[in-house]
């Protein structure tokens, strides 16, 4: 294994939480589709242990909806710096169908700014989640 | 299918080359390792037709190198104003092997942030890219 650069520092659990509750408006959701991997930008609510965000119906909820391994990243980064930070999580991913918990979520932060009165929502469990850090050069 | 906001636009092919060429020093890579989905976080460098970047030999060489389907995705936001883009492209994976290919790749623009002198190249062919945009609300 080829030496990492020593800037390079793994954050603790409660660190991985941490950031991926408070430091991004942005993840990315990775996931099989046809056999192949794909990445669809999501906002995104972290709490209780889950993932949450919402969908437009078709293709996305589909392969998603019963069950599906997924990964969900969320990094920074400053290029001026060489710094950055990346946080990830492995998990499953299942459609939201309680109608109470789709109106509390309705009615909770969370907007997507591309989807517009969302009422499809994929919870994705929080399995494993790591991270690392990039101290400034 | 759900609406859409209408503030979505879809990026034309070359629009997305461009953003994916121009717009962005961190790239996100998916691919399926265990049989189950994966994201890691890499600088990267777009090249006539492919994606290039470096990384520590080990576990994601090898789930990468021989030919492996993966999805990229780079992608952009400004919070404040709800707006942002991303695109994401299909392509298959390989190992750079041919040691001129190495060194021209080891003399060019690319540094990764995370991984000192780095050994290991991989190139992702362009198969597929799209790309969208947020306009202003």
């Amino acid at each position: 294994m080829e030496a990492v650069h020593s800037r390079t520092r793994e954050l603790s659990r409660e660190e991985s939480l941490q950031y991926l509750e408070n430091k991004s408006y942005v993840g990315r959701v990775a996931f099989i589709a046809g056999g192949r991997p794909t990445i669809l930008p999501v906002n995104y609510l972290a709490e209780a242990g889950s993932i949450v965000f919402c969908t437009a119906a078709g293709g996305t909820l589909s392969a998603l909806g019963g069950g599906a391994p997924v990964a969900f990243e969320v990094d920074s980064n400053r290029p001026l710096f060489h710094t950055g930070w990346s946080v990830l999580v492995h998990g499953t991913a299942r459609a939201v169908t309680e109608p109470e918990e789709v109106v509390r979520l309705q009615r909770g932060p969370l907007r997507s700014w591309a989807v517009a009165a969302p009422a499809h929502w994929i919870r994705i469990s929080i399995e494993q989640i790591s991270g690392r850090r990039l101290a400034e050069a």
